[in-house]
């Protein structure tokens, strides 16, 4: 063919190759499973739906990123940019039929024309679950919990879950007439960790326009982190929100304290804000121990009301939103010798095309004992099929030539390490699964 | 808020309520991990393509049903209809990394503009799995007995893959001089099932344009079905092509046989034809034995060159693709009871704010021990809570009143039953196990 098209993708797109999708569905698969021990459902929505549900009041920021097109019947549509705008549509659409409580995740692709130069990609996956239709402090409690036993059932082992609660927050602005100040105030403790106490105060006085004597403590207050006796240290005024807040986030730690948590997993920490219009009561971030510069890999909060733009029924909530993409950079970062290359840990080598059924008995056998395996396909040189091998990332080799078919054996080869053992086929599932660590 | 927007999805695009994701979550992991077992190992792709590289050649219909627009950046984009076009400019630019042979499978959504009247949807998923650089039979043998260990851990008992080689066919239109009408031919012959031989045999005469006494004996042939035996029925004459298809079907059925494939599930069936140019030696059909008229749930092929738009480099192969919405309609139909409706099997009911922790560690507890339990997060009457669970599908309730706390006991009730189990604390994990008839 003389003109051949040049393959490649999308500016901000992505392949993605064996060995990073193997870990992003490891990780997905972990997900599901701790989702589920705690009873909650999966979901999915289109991945196209019309623009004037996506936009509702739409900020300007989503407006430009939106990837929005009219479609060959002449609709106005648009690819979702989260999983948050499609659930809220769901839920106004079918809570008559689903009822509450109503727990669900869903794990699927988002997309936003973002600028590229940051480093940031316009296709990614989200992984949320969120329980809808209670204000119950259990289900507070139940968030951070799936938090804890996910990133526990990743391998992480240093991690904070980190907690506040926006009725304090607001309690106290409103102890100190800071009310109408209050979301630039939020905004500019969201930058506490990246810019320091010095920085968001000078801002808080500067850009906020609040008193310095204010200023300084609000960020006094935004140090403080622990478990609940640090309450003892917050001054809400006669707030009654700000009380309300407090009371939560007691009963919040009572109840994380129930569950059995580790202590210093999950804690309260008052420099938290989450500075979206959007949470009401409890709000989470997680921050992994050993690399906190790349960000709160969990978030999230509860809300009042998440589908008021479609439905006159009230639906309170909260849940949170795994940062699927720097979860996986930094499973990467902190354990990469555990990333898993290949789908099968054996590779059942094929030297004679006249043997092939014998090879393929052997492996059905093996399969059947439950160790995957694949059957390299021709018969070519045993270095090149052990050089696959490696470069596959299969941990054994099996190896049956005329020696081996006249003994009954079978030789097994450690590809990491050389090591070569001889037993007899009708050993070869147990000797496998012993070599892989399964047995 | 006076303007609420009508929740709606777009025409041809599906919500999925929880009963019907978990079903294919399910349909999913049992892929995945049968995929696995055989070394196959899951890529991803972007949804979003530029025009050029989807269309390729193109045919009119798929560029009718093609989502297309321009992007923000002025870019001919469009979102991708298949798995395989995206396969093959994926392999273009990753095989030199890769190498072969490559065995990649691929779970992901697709979207064609379809004519919804046809019960079509526009957005659904696809579930390929694809053997590439390699002409070995090993790998024919395989994606065959993927198909059949796919079908069997979904528990599925009457299916036929049926099995056919395009070289078989091509070679017996050669040597009756029919080569010119082969596209035709095979067209005519796929639609055997549907129409019936006498159609397809005037179809043959009258349409495509061959001589009566050849349209007699394909539609003869094409009866034919069974084992390696039925191939000394088939008259390829001196057609070189035709007995490379004899040869390889008669491999193929050897290998089969070796690994010990129940006699009657993978059947030779010289009907077959799957009649796009694209296949070149094996082709597979999967019929359901109990519901022939969905059709196919899983199909595919050997190919010559997979990638020729975009690479030289020659890159055989041969692989399979799922029919997600026919499969989960027939499980459906096969074993409605089966479906599950819960991610839990197990609802902890709560009566009483004030012993929410007690709660709370007795089922921290349960999922320690394994067993997925949801904690009713208000304290409601029992009753309503009790039909939460019905409504949902758990299968077990457990209630623990006051009665039980200061006895240190539970209550377990079987939800389809009524039947009540009064169990010590210490012993709730191991009695929910029993009851679920996991232990």
């Amino acid at each position: 063919m003389a003109d051949r098209i040049q393959p490649r993708t999308l500016k901000g797109f992505r392949d993605f190759l064996p060995e990073a999708e193997l870990q992003r569905e490891a990780v997905f698969e972990t997900a599901r499973t701790v989702f589920r021990s705690y009873g909650f459902v999966p979901i999915d929505t289109p991945a196209l739906e019309y623009t004037e549900i996506l936009m509702g009041k739409g900020s300007d920021e989503t407006d430009k990123q939106l990837y929005r097109f009219t479609d060959n019947g002449g609709r106005d549509v648009a690819m979702r940019f989260d999983l948050t705008v499609p659930l809220a549509r769901y839920a106004a659409q079918h809570i008559g039929e689903l009822g509450t409580p109503f727990k669900r995740y869903h794990i699927g692709s988002v997309w936003r024309g973002e600028n590229t130069q940051r480093g940031r990609y316009r296709e990614f996956m989200q992984c949320d679950f969120d329980t809808i239709g209670t204000e119950s402090v259990v289900s507070d409690i139940e968030t951070a919990l799936v938090i804890h036993d996910l990133l526990t059932a990743l391998g992480i082992e240093r991690f904070t879950v980190r907690i506040n609660n926006r009725r304090l927050l607001n309690g106290l602005l409103e102890a100190r007439g800071l009310t109408d100040q209050a979301t630039g105030v939020l905004r500019s403790l969201d930058k506490l960790d990246k810019v320091g106490p010095d920085a968001v105060r000078s801002d808080l006085v500067a850009t906020v326009g609040i008193p310095e004597s204010d200023a300084n403590a609000l960020v006094d207050l935004a140090a403080l982190s622990g478990g609940s006796d640090i309450l003892d240290q917050v001054d809400v005024g006669d707030s009654e929100l700000g009380a309300r807040g407090i009371d939560e986030l007691r009963q919040f730690m009572a109840g994380v304290e129930a569950a059995g948590v580790e202590p210093g997993r999950i804690v309260l920490d008052m420099g938290i804000a989450r500075g979206l219009d959007y949470y009401t009561g409890t709000v989470y971030e997680t921050v992994l121990d050993d690399l906190p510069d790349i960000g709160s890999v969990c978030s999230g909060g509860r809300y009042d009301d998440l589908a008021s733009l479609y439905t006159n029924q009230r639906l309170p909530g909260v849940g949170a939103s795994l940062g699927v993409d720097r979860l996986l950079a930094a499973l990467e970062e902190l354990s990469p010798e555990s990333s898993a290359r290949t789908s099968a840990p054996v590779l059942m080598t094929l030297f004679d095309d006249s043997r092939r059924s014998e090879h393929l008995a052997v492996v059905a056998g093996l399969r059947r004992a439950g160790v995957g395996v694949e059957l390299y396909p021709e018969a070519r040189k045993l270095g090149a099929q052990l050089k696959y091998g490696d470069r596959r990332g299969h941990t054994l080799a099996v190896i049956i030539g005329d020696t081996e078919w006249d003994d009954e054996t079978a030789q097994i080869k450690v590809l990491a390490t050389g090591d070569s053992h001889v037993v007899d086929q009708d050993e070869l599932a147990d000797a496998c699964r012993r070599l892989l660590g399964d047995a």
